[in-house]
């Protein structure tokens, strides 16, 4: 069987190497001729609406799925193929705004928020959520971009001409005391599989460094709760992440991701099945294997360059993964994990990489 | 860094599957286009000899290494680059002689052997070693191939009709207990990692089984000083084998592999680094990984058939690994691995899944 995928960034390149020892073959759709997937699998290279290139994906691939939500679904729905996770789930995830409804359509807790669509309806919003809140473009938003935090009727009017002319919401500034994410996978016949509650801590807008197992069992159980309610929504296949803020012990969906997402990458060396390999199986239509964590995992990414090889490889335990690509201000180019014997065990270990790699960069 | 592999089978693939995470790149050579390692790496296709290829990979590749030990070692030393592990012990271990001559060289234990290169020689080795013995090949034996047992004068007449026109040596045959296999790797700067002791059952000349952790800690002990004389010895880089026989409870040589091997497949989940990315490390001139093994594994080989991997991954804990390769009588296809608690609940696994995979093979 060969799953298409379009996208063929570091998230796919590892869907791949997950699902090689499977027997499964894949196929890649990216812009870039030097997405990273391609080092790895066959790749073609075009826009994710050229119809030749589309037709060509659709013909080799038994099955599509992708590791980037902002792939057109208009794209998707022309290929004639089973897409999974479904097209739904993926329209949802691409729009801040219908993401919050099926948040609040669900009972899963989120922030208030009204949706922007011009300067009056921004004053309008504010005056019902006030200060501070956050302005978001509806859509094509990551790693921090495309919003902006707004404390002052100066910082709205600096907001408003940076992205006002895009569609947005305006949703209040919680203060959290951290963040989280959920993540699991829902096999075709509906059978689910969930990873332990993963601990985010981010700079400059980028996840930096997760942690898991993390939190207690009512916490754990909550947010499991919440991802199974949207994953029997969408009747979905596949690997889904919701994020949250947490505050006061309770937690606060901020979004979903419908895919393996960055924050599990360390069930890789740090449960039974990977991220990668589950969500291969539930698009292959097999079914899911165990989530259980094997210990205390940390998980640091790699941003802007890497450290030499031979010198990140001297740490004892620490498993490395490097993603092809080349070196450039702010972007993922790899990360590193490890497996410890106790949280304790795990946060020495993070401290002193964190010392060594990115000594910006604290965690609590 | 691209690594070259002469051979590209099973064990090539799963070399490249453990580089690329580690951001190296991989060419192969092979003489069927089928070759598993092409399914996810470039693949020159040709014989060994080929002069054109070996220039292509020497041109493409910074440093080689191989997957089989039958490789010409001609070709090898045509090449112009780094050889790794070295020429020196991939040509000892393609001649069983040269092989024995190491071990005792080495003090390493061994059955008592003589070459035989006539009918006489035959006649003569036998009256000093008696029956029963087994007559091999000297070169090219592999799963059993190349050797017949002999216990009487007729199945010396039937041996050497069968075997008589290769040069052969004749060994006493050993009544053991078990088969086990010491694992390990040798870095460019001499440091060595050594896994734990594994018990392997065989069946038809062929490993079926491989069991790891196994045995005393004085029993590990022996087993990794004799690896340990044999990287020494060689300056070696990379992962070598040896096999041993056990007899109340001493360890006899039976052969060495300088490759990564079959019995070292339980690696890749049960312990911390596999044997395929230590070599690959070690190939790269990168510092080893940890050998720890992560609790009681077990491997069991996938000869012939593979059932639907639906049904297998139905197994809570399995881990499947296909080769990509056409089924075929004897062949290996594949293999699953199982990380448990405890020895009981591991061996529990094994004889459940040998009954529904191949009932005639059973464990001690």
């Amino acid at each position: 069987m060969t799953i298409g995928v379009m996208g063929g960034g570091q998230l796919g390149r590892m869907l791949a190497l997950a699902g090689y020892p499977l027997g499964l073959d894949f196929i890649f759709l990216d812009r870039s001729r030097s997405a990273p997937a391609g080092q790895i699998a066959p790749l073609l290279t075009a826009e994710f609406t050229d119809r030749g290139r589309l037709a060509e994906l659709a013909t080799r691939a038994h099955v599509v799925t992708f590791d980037w939500e902002n792939v057109p679904v208009d794209a998707l729905r022309r290929l004639g193929r089973p897409i999974r996770p479904s097209i739904a789930a993926l329209a949802t995830a691409q729009d801040r705004a219908r993401e919050k409804q099926l948040f609040e359509r669900l009972r899963i807790p989120t922030t208030r928020w009204r949706r922007v669509g011009s300067r009056r309806q921004l004053a309008h919003a504010v005056r019902e959520i006030g200060f501070p809140g956050v302005l978001k473009t509806r859509r094509l938003g990551y790693d921090g971009k495309g919003q902006a935090v707004v404390r002052t009727p100066v910082d709205l009017d600096r907001a408003w001409d940076r992205l006002g002319s895009a569609p947005l919401l305006y949703e209040e500034h919680v203060p959290f005391d951290c963040e989280v994410s959920i993540i699991g996978a829902r096999a075709r016949r509906g059978e689910t599989a969930i990873y332990p509650l993963c601990l985010n801590d981010h700079a400059q807008g980028m996840l930096r460094v997760t942690r898991a197992p993390y939190g207690s069992a009512r916490l754990h159980a909550s947010a499991a709760r919440y991802l199974h309610r949207a994953l029997d929504h969408f009747r979905y296949v596949g690997v889904l992440t919701i994020e949250f803020f947490v505050r006061a012990g309770r937690l606060i969906a901020n979004e979903m991701a419908p895919r393996v997402h960055n924050s599990g990458h360390w069930t890789i060396e740090g449960a039974v099945t990977s991220q990668f390999e589950n969500h291969v199986r539930a698009v292959a239509g097999l079914p899911l294997g165990s989530t259980r964590a094997l210990g205390h995992c940390a998980m640091i990414n790699l941003i802007g360059t890497v450290p030499p090889r031979a010198r990140l490889l001297a740490h004892p335990g620490l498993h490395l993964h490097e993603y092809g690509k080349e070196p450039r201000q702010g972007r993922k180019l790899g990360h590193c994990t490890l497996v410890a014997g106790s949280p304790r065990a795990r946060d020495r270990w993070v401290r002193g990489l964190l010392a060594e790699l990115a000594p910006d960069i604290r965690i609590p």
